[in-house]
């Protein structure tokens, strides 16, 4: 995140930056070269006391990002200067054997999938809290009506547990996405031949990635960006479905809906000047994490054209602060909406207060299912619109307007009106959707 | 495609076009119309003769587009104009049973997992035959050596067949992922709840599903936008891997590098002023249409924050060109770089000659690394830059030089020089990764 | 807008649709292939006649654009097979001189410019209704307050007729900019150096760019995209303004707010299975405008970096339909809101209502600026704090807290309480932003 | 740009950061409080001794900010913590006057104005020295011929003076266009009505405007983003302009090509492992920064609908990182360019080494325009195309081929056969073209 500690200390916690800091990225450069030098060292290409000594002075505390940031102005990569640091540091009989056989590009594409990595869990965390409070929400609200809204109009009853749910599987999706993904490091020297390492490539290539805990690729892949594609269209599909549970909270939480609220302990969503407010603010951060994190994946996914083996247009140096900012911002969406769910208040009554605001209208719907099985839905279409029209006209309540329909109250009764006007008798499907996504949900397959 | 037919026909082949045309549209919306009486038919809600009638009229062409399109300003749906048409051409008993228990959402997803469940096959075939000439190509020219380009400047020799087994593998990646998108429909009615089916939402959903060919989804998902998302990423990686191939053409293709033309059979190709152009159409257009279909996925992954039930954003109703545009035109890549590929000119001796160009400096490496063994790998790389300096500086053949170099001489001799400054023996892995490439594909990975 | 018929009938009106038609396009280039022909007959190059038996024959209803995008694809322009039969049409002292000099880049940036030019009149008055319908509402409800609201939730007073006022600035900052965009022609022929016309370059393309109604450029354009850039993000800029202002209209038109409606005329915004529905159609259809329109001019905007003399990305080719696309739908999206806000039914009292739904405690900041002269703010802060708590608390109204708050009832009295707890007596600047703003419009400013 | 200082410090010049940095930020946010306690004093609302002891206050040494970004997550605002700890600096008679009237917004979209209007001047000094190196080699190499290449294949020749030309043309154009922009602070305070300060709204929004060496908005602009989204559009523009040149350089850098080089002055662009490389690092470069600022200025102009006074969905909070990073990363852009092209290496003998390619044929055109005045352009295309139909097959020069034609030969004669295959004899308005670019610099509307 741009504009230094300010926004990003705002958007993303301290222990998801930590893992996408410029010293977290010096270390996964770093422990790219050991497990290089240390595949090598078993491919018999490099002595192992050499081998042993890079891996020993692989810390990236010993390094300086800022001036090595400087310095790699002249080549365009951060790892031509901390290679030449940390050939510094070595004593000459293995400071020769340092990024052997390899180029800069192995080194960032591969230290930018441990970086991945290592996000990814703290990101999975954060989606787990999500999917854990929307669990809980479905469970707890499985039978508490509400009124679902199309195009921001009442449209008929729902309840909460099945928003909650929809969000449920929003969530899982997302973590099923990402845990799907296979991370792989890159190694094809200067040209994608690993020419450099003679006959011994493939093996170095195993090697190499089992040391880094990750799947060895195919073929290189220093021009076929799909890797990073995939990481990026997975971190904005989370990005999405945790934009779209932020956007409903806000909604709910408005003054004229006041159904939900964000928790305001210790002041939290407080306004500095208008001491009655409540602003949701986790989901707004939310919203805003996930904006910026989709931005940050479009351009990954706009660069996936990079020229011969390696991009002449900026589009491979672009990925770095891109995926930076994808990983940092998907993580701070979710550990944003995490803590606007948590201690979320629900007003069941404020829900059932909007579903009656219109005056029974809302089930015109459920009264005209109820007499269509008689009438067809053509005929009852024109009855009940017949009805509401008169309702709306009048400003009287749906209910008096059917009692006294001749048809209607024919068809129906008094008792069966009744019946077709109340919203938690026509919720339909609504609790076994709930089962679904809460089955799903303990199948660990969120 | 926007600008009719004028660019759409440019862009897109016709047999996709059809797919995604305003009668695939409209078939597919009456596909969902008469899945629905059937499944609802069977479920015991709608009378077989009904539903068998509706089924019957759900032929597209019956109906005008454009009349639909007219009357749907009113609603923001041309499901409901068709819904009237459609009822219109009923007789009264199976007319009331239209559109049964359902609402235009429902429909209009469907409709578009249907049209994506009929394109997407042409855009595989279309990868496929990207594929079979990347195959080709990788395996005619497992041995031809060319040089590798990184920031187009030239690094080290690379084969050709490595090149097209790069391309190979980044379309046999997009084929996966297009293959393993599970498209399901929505059924939800107005409000996810199915409460217009009473207890039979779940037995319906199934066998409305099932009907249609596609998977049963857990939960309605008319809000819940991952299906869309996922397709959207999918084409947007798909779209990404065939612009890089293309990228790579176009630049192979260049009058100064000559390596590469695309067929001009029948004056394809050829420039209005221009004789001597043998412009490689394919490949460009490919790269028009790439573009033009990350720009629709994106639209499509920018919109998955929707308003409770209902978009009231505009974000559910511009999917639809959205996703037409997506899948118009990442067919139109597919095929376009497939006829691209389809006649190729391959030029080996230009590929050679290019390697030619630095007199042997691109070999410098080559060189490095045969002397690095003896003298650890900063002792060479002092001893090669040194000589690459001389013989740039002089304009003088790098052998020459490295001939009359003391040191260089010594430890390789005149014979252990020519071989380490023949491209062909400085290729590495470039083989077996080749093999590996072919291996998936003949393993119908691809 | 793609998929056909169905969806731009849908989003774009018939005369906005027209101007960006095939046939609109067709026309386009062939009124710059007669006007080439024209100023080349000026400069003594073309022989009148054959100028003039050009022209003549330059009408798009003369070709057919279905075969003509199907020749493009040898060539990737609409341009070669329309000059072909163009030629066709033609005796041959015409023939031969037809698109003399010139290249299909010359006519397609041309003829856009010109698409363009014909469309953004029409954009105009839609944005021109929108912004008469703005002023009216800012003028009518220059002093109806209603809630300001700050992440949805309640904050202030404001009046609707400073939001309108803030609306009509916006749709006046996108005439201006639109107004304000220098259309050229692009002349440049093969390379851009207008060689085939020998020492007349610069003299036909004076008469060139006349003769089209358009300015002459410093230089030919057909690798410098900031023409096409600049009209890009001007649409992109006015659908950012429309889009703002649909999205309150449906936040307005909420069921649970109910300050707003769309016009029901003619069954509007009816649903077809919820009769009480009341659609803010006009305002969601210009959101799914607005976001399209911004995804073209973002496509325009991105390929903005073309190679040489034309690029080979295919970022030129691309153009055209997300050309069309922006247009079509900026205007879409203006038409649409036009429609929205024409009709639009205002509601004071609805707005009054949720004034009143904090129980007071929106005046809190009117109350604190009242105390605060006397305490300074902090202590003010404190205070009215205190007793907004104590309010939100019991549930009892802010009024009566304050009554009976000792401070706050010695500083201000009964009467001063009430005073600052009256709505309208706390709207600063509101009245004089309004008149600022109508001023503005009123000097044809907007 | 994020990743912290590894990456920042590698696309983004010093001097540049600096103006976005978070202590430039901390400043902007000061200043604004700043300069509305002055602007209140003067309106006599604040004691003048409480807004210079504020005014002096306000300077960002004194606080930190990771403290503030942290405590700032409960409200989503760096400014309250930020109030809260300049109150804290003061003493009581001067802290109860901070932040007096006004809210964040109005205070962060103050502070993004004024950080735009100190980065703009720096971005301006990088596009001048971009302009004034494109001055100079438009001016030098106006008479230099070189190949015009359409689709990345040679067309006609041109000069380097001309595509100089245009370069310069770009750049003026971005540099006209930010200096353009109409910058003005926000003042609305919490609901845009400035009820806070009674009836001295309007005057202390002039002051306030004054003191901040901006311009007074008509209105207050909290949710009518357009002031943002032009920023964005000005600078997205800029980055395009900027990447087509660093687009052309890297081609024409290409090994085969040669016609360019960055220069190599203290082994910038040299290669860890491939000492005869000659990477364009400022280019490539160029291009990152580019795509990265282009990226950014898309979520600026994607977020320009906000909710109703203050954006609920993150648009306006994502702005901040946005506008940084489109700042920051557009002056690294455009100091990248200025670097690649300080040094340039520019190779006139390439160039007309690669003029001569294509044996001739590149005159094509050359030739069929000299003969077609006699033989009309369809007659002296068939000539012309088989002509280069028989060179091309046998591989004979065209001249060769010319020569022999007997119609060409009768037409032209040897002489005129020569003239017309003379590069320098057939560029048009190319000079002219040159001529009118280093005209409009020189008038110093660049």
């Amino acid at each position: 995140v741009s504009g230094g500690g300010v926004f990003q200390g705002l958007f993303v916690p301290d222990h998801v930056a930590e893992q996408v800091s410029e010293r977290a990225w010096l270390q996964a450069m770093l422990d790219v070269e050991a497990a290089l030098a240390g595949a090598e060292a078993e491919a018999g290409i490099v002595p192992s006391e050499a081998a042993e000594a890079i891996a020993a002075a692989c810390d990236a505390e010993r390094f300086d990002p800022d001036s090595l940031a400087r310095d790699a102005r002249d080549t365009n990569s951060p790892v031509v200067p901390l290679v030449k640091a940390l050939t510094a540091e070595l004593p000459d009989d293995a400071a020769r054997w340092v990024h052997w056989g390899t180029t800069s590009q192995d080194v960032m594409d591969s230290a930018s999938m441990l970086v991945a990595k290592r996000t990814l869990p703290l990101i999975d965390d954060g989606l787990g809290t999500v999917a854990r409070s929307c669990a809980r929400l479905a469970q707890e609200h499985r039978g508490t009506p509400m009124a679902a809204r199309t195009l921001l109009q009442q449209a008929l009853p729902t309840t909460f547990g099945l928003k909650a749910a929809g969000w449920l599987g929003g969530a899982g999706d997302a973590r099923e996405r990402l845990a799907g993904l296979q991370l792989a490091p890159e190694l094809g020297a200067a040209a994608g031949t690993l020419a450099s390492l003679g006959g011994d490539g493939i093996a170095v290539l195993q090697s190499f990635s089992q040391r880094l805990g990750l799947a060895a690729p195919v073929l290189p892949w220093h021009s076929a960006r799909a890797r990073v594609g995939e990481l990026a269209a997975a971190l904005a599909l989370a990005a999405g479905a945790l934009e779209k549970i932020a956007l409903d909270v806000t909604l709910m939480a408005q003054t004229e809906v006041g159904e939900l609220a964000e928790s305001s302990d210790g002041g939290r969503g407080g306004s500095s000047t208008l001491p009655h407010k409540r602003n949701p603010v986790g989901a707004v951060r939310c919203g805003a994490c996930a904006r910026l994190a989709r931005a940050a994946a479009t351009t990954l996914l706009g660069g996936m054209a990079q020229e011969h083996e390696r991009a002449s247009s900026g589009a491979w140096h672009a990925e770095w602060p891109a995926l930076t900012d994808a990983l940092a911002l998907t993580g701070g969406a979710a550990w944003s909406l995490g803590e606007s769910l948590d201690g979320l208040e629900v007003r069941p009554d404020s829900m059932r207060r909007n579903l009656d605001l219109t005056g029974g209208l809302l089930m015109a719907e459920s009264v005209a299912m109820a007499i269509a099985g008689h009438t067809g839905r053509g005929e009852a279409k024109r009855i009940i619109d017949a009805a509401s029209g008169r309702a709306a006209d009048s400003g009287r309540p749906f209910r008096d307007v059917l009692m006294e329909d001749e048809t209607v109250s024919e068809l129906l009764g008094p008792e069966g009106i009744d019946r077709a006007l109340d919203p938690e008798g026509y919720l339909g499907s609504a609790g076994a959707f709930v089962d679904r996504a809460l089955e799903r949900y303990g199948e660990g397959r969120v």
